[in-house]
């Protein structure tokens, strides 16, 4: 709305406006950006460098000890354009984590759910509720809100992967809880197969005919392995006719979001193929597991390589190159925005 | 309700009610077995064998062409306590399918319901709107409601395989339309993989992002494969404290039962074992794919090997013992009940 | 499916008849009128009238008495093309229940699910799981599935209403419960106000903060008042283009229909107006309350006045005439059909 | 999460936030408050006099006009632990709106919803996507996201009335969206029923048969009248055994909140009672209607006579004590909460 010429008598404009604000009130016709024809973020495109999240992961794994008394080894990306908030977007946390060999990130739970997507390597267990969930190059693994969850590393490798969070929404309502896991003492299982797949996991469209009890708010199912993607993947893009294809990551026994907050997808794109431009309202982050090509976030272009991380400001239009088949994995909060009346996508 | 004795002027009601048959209508007061306590089904326990089954079907292939002016060259179990009717129980169908090498059974499409079962051997195809899927032992494969389908062998061995339909109650609600396919040519492709796979069969949780418009009634997953029933099981029976383990076969995008009128579930129980004896009303056909046992239903005890076929009443308690390592597939129309709010199942 | 004729060697196939027949097996290519191009309805169109209702109604008052030993009062509605079953319908049951001064109708419950709809007089009382509510010309009473009703007089003036169930849908699952109520005492209150409505019955959109534990399959308002429905029946016919309204009778919190097997809706035609005519699988029972006028089934016209009950089959187109203004209320089994898939409509 | 001491080498850690710095990172151990035990509201308990607000509404109607190159004559609650923004709590605004005789204010649309609560007087028409909604105090009218809205009073006497928006998720959402009216000329229509009421507002539980298309995400009944709440609050409280009662606002068709962001409730607390203290998670602004109490929230208590306006920060418990029969409207972000699998409420 445009702002407003008055002819009003000015000193009795301005003795009112003072006892306004003496009453702890605003007029709204002073207010100017509170309603835009557009969404005008203050989330900027951006992207982070693999090769430079890496080297500082390893500096913080040199430098940082990770214990109770301390906190998890994490790397926050901070959107320029957020005035120093550590956060990708307005509504997304985006980090990478790194656990050194034999480290323990110990067990808390928090409102703010979370996710874990591999770039690299194997060999640490994420427990969630006490289940065991092993990570792998290619894995998404969930660790939902108000589930306890810890990290732990058995092997001689270090590890590093993506931490996506909904922590700025869950902020911004004032509903963040948090409690340090009941447990001084780490539990260092390392089953192959855990107890949410062995009854969630088994194939497309099989369930345990009894559950125990409700289920949750969020997917049953915590961990999404690389074989299943990758097959899927291989078969969308055979018959796919643009070179391009994605697939959704979803709760396999109501086909709902993985978690209410965060939407995962998966895009691959054959070389020399690129995906439409499109847009939407809310804020995506994005990372590259495999490939080589450009991303194009509004009037941005940034060249990506695995590893790197980006993210797509609400109502941006976006589009990805491949110069090498490209995996590019994405977090979108498109179930807050679905669930509140508005999500509007364009193409 | 219990009849009444009436000290009322018999010649009245006499005359009273045939005045009443005159004009349609029927005392409610002298109607017996309207409202039981409890159900009393009509459908009787029962179990049609596999070596009759098997050897009936082959005489049939060699005594009954199918072709356009034909039929399916289809048995029907026709339960003994339905009066004849061709029915496996009041709501359902079950009948033993009869393919010979070369032969196709034409497309057509049905508002009742069918589902198929593969009890033994592989190739042949089933086409649901044109989607061919290959046909296997183990594999349960959905031509849902008013979907065009047709069966093509194109080996040189015959194959049977058990359909379950929705029929009785499809009759009973005198919703039946039919409709002879599209093409008077027979579509003989042989794909190994249907397109209904490559888009919702890659793995739990996963599916395409953009669907192409809504989804129909029922899953748009029309095979479940062996593989991956068979993994389902045994991780379930590992966890098992009973020695026995049951999965549902649902939709992988909302989780609803694969059919709205039938509910697919396998049942594995461990050499020795037995499940615990449940009742529920509605009716529930099964058949065994591997093992050897005994399966009671109500007062009734019958033994069971591979490719008999049982059935079980509204209502009757049932039970399966494992003599050796039992699999056993069954049908119910528990999503019917579900649905009208007369589902009760107890212990 | 038409039949075939086979060239195959007679006496074989004869003795193969005999051997399925001994099987307890049945081939489908000898089945005739299992699977039709359209349904074909045992159902007839026809019309019960009120004057012999009543007249009828009162000569059962007259003869035969309602006490605990005995049963409702209750004249069915037998379709001439049933073959002696008391149903309207193939899926319904209509009756009209009569209930002198001072009866009591004792307290039972049963599966079946069962609506009454007042078309003349006020004064009787039904108790529905113990809360009394009133019944007026024009009032929908729903007594669901498993509740416990009775009804009481305390008037010196007898009563008659229609009575719709759902037992043929209930009987021909197999699902048929039944209970005598738990007190032999008959409750005998007259609130003026049911606790269902002071609930659920305040207006439109409103309803208590806190619900006493989860909602019933049915809708928690048990009684809807004439006085509401005439008053959306004004409103909606100054808005209608084509001198017809309709209102359907829904669960004033999930809006769905009021029980899960029926579907209550009233109709309105201005005088020298008609609906369009429309048919739907699955049958219809109707009554007049208000009016004059004629109503087309299929090929049959009945003239129809207050207090007249007809009846849809499935898939036969009908309309209404009014040659002064109609109020006409029908029930569906509609939400029967909508739920397995199998609901279809066409003008 | 408490903060660390490292016993690492400084110089070298301070080298490495540097580089963190320049590289758009943060690490997380260094950030504090981000995860709190439980929530740590900006927003604080607070409370906006009447007389006040009367007060400075007539002087904003006095000094600045309203039309169509100016802006609603609005004045917004600005909590005072907000840092100056015009919020009322972190995730809802809240105003009050003055509109004089004769007064226009023009058609505009945006994302953001809103709702009217109209405390006093009578006489202005909302016009809702051009459906004229006539205001009288006690009623409730929505205003949903993206519907085009206007108002116009033809009478000679000024009014005012609460307005609250969802604005501030909208904003952390970057999903704001806002268009000017399609047409400069203001609809001055003042039909005593809208459009909506007609349809959607004739009783509890009765609807058309057919919608006009698929249903909104909001409400489609847009005015909910005091005359129907006041009933509803008085059956309410006739079966109370605190002495208050409290209902909920919702949609008629479909049970759900009126607004997919907002949640509406009213509370009668009869003379001398009290409610019960409850917190939960999001946060709650308030008014009173009729009546004269305290309200506690937190650790403040606040005296409150009709209009005074109120808010409830995020899990800080609230309760109402009437010296005077109290009416209390509220409305709350629970639907955003609930939708999000934040809700927590404890007594």
């Amino acid at each position: 709305m445009s702002t407003t010429k008055f002819s009003a008598d000015e000193p009795a404009l301005d003795r009112f406006y003072a006892d306004l604000a003496e009453a702890d009130l605003q007029p709204l016709w002073t207010q100017h950006g509170l309603l835009t024809p557009e969404p005008v973020p203050r989330t900027l495109p951006y992207r982070w460098r693999a090769a430079e999240l890496k080297a500082l992961g390893e500096r913080a794994g040199a430098l940082v000890p990770v214990d109770r008394g301390g906190d998890r080894r994490v790397l926050a990306c901070a959107n320029p354009g957020l005035g120093g908030a550590p956060y990708v977007s307005s509504t997304l946390w985006a980090a990478v984590q790194y656990l050194g060999p034999h480290e323990v990130a110990p067990a808390h739970r928090h409102t703010p759910a979370a996710l874990r997507f591999v770039l690299e390597g194997e060999g640490v267990w994420t427990l969630v509720d006490g289940d065991p969930i092993a990570m792998s190059a290619g894995d998404l693994v969930l660790t939902p809100s108000w589930t306890f969850h810890e990290h732990h590393n058995p092997g001689d490798a270090s590890m590093m992967w993506l931490d996506v969070l909904d922590l700025p929404v869950v902020h911004a309502l004032e509903a963040v809880f948090f409690e340090i896991g009941p447990s001084a003492t780490a539990d260092r299982r390392t089953d192959a197969v855990s107890e949410s797949e062995r009854r969630f996991g088994s194939g497309p469209g099989l369930r345990p005919t009894l559950l125990d009890g409700p289920l949750p708010d969020h997917s049953p199912l915590l961990a999404y392995r690389w074989a299943d993607t990758d097959r899927g993947l291989r078969s969308a893009l055979e018959v796919s006719k643009t070179g391009a294809a994605e697939l959704r990551y979803t709760d396999p026994v109501r086909g709902r979001d993985v978690l209410p907050t965060m939407r995962c997808e998966i895009t691959r794109v054959a070389e020399g193929a690129a995906t439409d431009s499109s847009r939407q309202t809310g804020s995506r982050v994005l990372t590259v597991l495999h490939g080589r090509g450009r991303i194009e976030i509004g009037d941005r272009l940034f060249d990506v390589e695995p590893g790197d991380i980006a993210v797509v400001p609400s109502w941006s239009p976006w589009r990805i190159h491949a110069d090498r088949e490209l995996d590019v994995f994405t977090t979108s909060d498109a179930p807050v925005l679905e669930a509140l009346g508005l999500f509007r996508r364009s193409s």
